[in-house]
């Protein structure tokens, strides 16, 4: 029931706010004896970096120490703690609206959980945290390459936008930025090669924990699995995938039935809404509840749709390799 | 880690099969001193209920017993068993169809996961398996209601048709039947009077759980909050809900900002795929992978979505109840 | 969190008060395609049945009836349901003592915490819950039984006697009743080529789950592995099991080091409180905080220790099993 | 079912290995707004320190870091994340035994267990692990005093001698090192003021969660509650603690009757075998089974009794927060 603790065997725990000394995550239920390549966990990483065009211009340098739960490169099967400092906080940009409740934000309700007026406390709502999401995703990724599991992502539109070879992500995210405005994303995310069985109905499904994974990531409206939301206006005999001595000949059920993987490729789909900081003045209130006006400053991105690829694939990975893990037990 | 317990304070575990003698609830984590309207649990039972025009007409009487946890009336504290018989029984309807997967079916999964061929096994995948979600999700409603929260649903569209005074679900639904097709819908839930702070960030979110819920409902294919879908291809002055003296004066964030509840109505919409069971001939392969020809039998719903609200709005009840008595602990 | 759920893969539910229509449990995590051997399971709990000499007079005739995930014999992979119904409910011998709390009884602590004054409600803390726990530890106990585990346990004393041939635990209770008094005991309990390896450190260790499964039996008041309360008064030399070619050639640890097991018999002990209920007249106040005196009438056994045993072994087996589906996770 | 996670609503996790760069905890579930005071958890920490008479010469000057959840001194509801540096690392010590199994320690099943031979790496087994316990208990103390709730400790015995004003827990212990042997010890753990109400049955009762707190720190054989293996030998007449209207007039019970607190301190004790380290030469086997002779060179404690008392305090105060704010949910 650790609040900040993902997954039931394979789990990952994160810690740190954006603002504080460092962020970090402790990964357990680590195979032992797993040789881990830690250039793959820092490509990763430099996948969700900000600071590229289009996206925050604050730089994080996002090197990570290794603390515990390896040895001689390898896992002890004991917990993996990595640590990343915050080497750039710029805590004044934030100074000017910090007791104004900013649209979009998690200012207002963290204030009525957690009754904190400063959100430079509620820093854990940051994009920043998500550095040991990624960071556990690696390291999952690392396992399921190993059975053939493989996971990658794509952004499919920015705003109202599809994204083709002439309209990039960054290009359509940047016209945002020029009209002081932020836009949202779709992006779709995808794993091959899962065998056929994950999945622990009924109340711990693989489509329900993908769906857990992938909406519990800031910004995210929506999931959908397979055909998704299209779905609703199918006919049966348009949405069955029927299936051949080859195995399935559609995939409109996203590899997934009953909540269990059926082989074909894991197929899903998040909205994100546009990222809440703009360079706009908005209406809003402080802690005390009168109205106020409120510009937010500071370094934000776009659209995160952008770096939240790597994220999206990271929760995937995890739940992946937790549901590979559950499933040994079944066999007796 | 229970596969078949959902919650985490307020928790119930389903069991039994839809061919086996009866079904049944064990809830736990209930208050103790509560006078609970079994009456209300009946209510809400008999919505769920097949054999209501454009729905299965298998007839389900869904009469429970309590085995356990109620004295005179009020909840003890201790785990409430209802148990509900099986009756009507009709498992030779399957006969003919029982060594080949039915597509859109769970049959193909569970047999690779569970290695059953007959598929009356695997009769957790039914609809059958809700009643005891709609008995917990009752119980909750009632703790939620003398805290002023209410839920309702309603139905959206219909395959491609919208729901009008005049196109009534179960006339949509009837019109796929004639064809000897199913169609899916999409139904919208919604919770009023929710408090603001529930919800337990950064991996037990609101929306998280949410989204684990319902997409964890059977032929449930995509899960929106607030404005959802829609958000992909919004600008941040759309989407940010301004806040006025009077509170939000928006609700694009579906009541949950950062994973927590913002004391605006909880918004969710669910796409529901067609029943998979369709009386046309459809391609499929046996459990030996030989190609082989389905016509599923049997007394099926032609629309899934037709009685899925009540079962949605009982998982959001459970996920709300859960996180009111967590948020009682992150006072001092 | 489920309050009433024990284990974390292999689990199971209880509920049922003793005074209820019935007691039963749900057993969740059970690997499929097992067929399960119901009369070892009517074996273990005719082991125990109150009823026989020295124990309560009560009869429980424990009929089960399996209500959900078998089919043909064999488990699903879905939760199996047993129900056995309380046929001999006498409640009015318990009338004249309703509202006094029983000395070394469970009344004052439920009252404050579930605000019952009518014990009959609290009737959970009852033996008659463990008829659950028997029949999940003889399923457990079949599992074990294939990998060549074994669990059996003895009775070393009945208060301050030693059990030997000629003083049957039996025998050495009935003195106790024949003073109107009842008498504590110490149970043994051995599990037999349990392989090395099993238990999860640092704080799922085997040793820690076992002493919470026997310390949360009721009346059980110590829990000793190995040497156990010795070990505090031994010296290094003494205590340290040396190895050989052939293994360890002592066994002080009880089978386990560092809270994993190491391939000897895993070794425990636990002491049990004498039954609070006894025919004597006792100091005890009521439920307004008023001096009263107390005999408490009804059927009850002079001494736990003499069915104790085999609800020990059930939740050895069941702690045992657990472990070893987890293990399997372990190896990549 | 993160292994190295403690608790279940106030939950620490805690990494490192002895002879890694750092170990720490990062503690979750701690409610807001709370001034916590660091110097006292120093304190706890010195308690906790080897370097003392009669204890390891290891010199650990356990300064910490916080990482995260803090914020001018307040907890901000998120993760704290402490580190300690490990800066007395002398591997080489180790080196002559690392490939013996050396005998009462756990590098024969963390080798069964993790496959690892180097028992470098199976440092969390090591006492330098509890510095994380430490931290969590005496955060958890912190709150706990606010309600009133205190916990103490006391040496009962050293091996089979009595701790005296003369005979000082420290020179008992310095006996054993100068035969260049170990001892076992004895101890007690009170817990003052403990409302009634706490503990969760059937399967989370305060009891059983003790019992696996304490049994879970390295080196205890058995946990007592109350009067504990003596009660085996006692009569219901003696055993069961009388009630006045001033509450119960004696303590046999420990304070928690049918696994719920009764309002009587909470009283429970723990024995400790000898450290098994000891500089005498002992039989045993190398991991390739062959008979080999080991010395265990280092620095060891004699007594691993002398620290343990603030680590089982520790424990005992983080059952007690974790039942208090789940308490919280049992009124409606």
């Amino acid at each position: 029931l650790a609040f900040n603790t993902f997954g039931r065997i394979f789990t990952f725990t994160t810690w740190g706010e954006s603002h504080g000394p460092a962020v970090g995550v402790v990964i357990d239920g680590v195979p032992s004896n797993f040789l881990l390549d830690l250039d793959f966990i820092r490509e990763e990483l430099e996948r969700r970096r900000p600071g590229k065009q289009g996206t925050s211009p604050r730089k994080e340098t996002d090197l990570f120490e290794v603390l515990s739960g390896l040895h001689e490169g390898k896992t002890l099967g004991t917990p993996i703690c990595f640590v990343v400092k915050n080497k750039d906080r710029k805590s004044g940009d934030y100074d000017t609206v910090s007791h104004i409740y900013r649209p979009g934000h998690a200012d207002f309700t963290w204030h009525r959980k957690f009754h904190h007026v400063d959100h430079r406390g509620g820093g854990r709502s940051s994009a920043r945290e998500t550095v040991g999401r990624v960071i556990a995703g690696a390291v999952a990724k690392l396992f399921l390459r190993t059975k053939g599991i493989s996971i990658g992502s794509k952004i499919l539109h920015i705003g109202d936008q599809l994204v083709t070879d002439e309209n990039s992500p960054e290009k359509l995210a940047l016209q945002a930025k020029h009209e002081n405005d932020s836009v949202g994303g779709m992006i779709e995310i995808r794993a091959e090669k899962v065998p056929p069985g994950l999945g622990e109905p009924v109340y711990d499904r693989l489509d329900a924990r993908i769906a857990s994974a992938l909406m519990g990531i800031n910004a995210v409206k929506s999931v959908e699995i397979g055909s998704g939301i299209a779905s609703a206006s199918m006919k049966g005999t348009q949405h069955n995938d029927p299936l051949s001595s080859d195995g399935f000949t559609s995939n409109n059920a996203g590899g997934i039935l009953g909540g269990i993987s059926n082989g074909m490729p894991i197929l899903t789909r998040i909205a994100l809404k546009p990222t809440p900081s703009i360079s706009q003045e908005q209406n809003s209130i402080n802690h005390l509840g009168q109205p106020a006006k409120v510009t937010v400053k500071g370094r934000h991105d776009p659209c995160v749709a952008l770096r939240a690829g790597v994220i999206a694939e990271a929760m995937l990975a995890c739940v992946l390799l937790d549901f590979f893990l559950l499933n040994k037990m079944r066999r007796w």
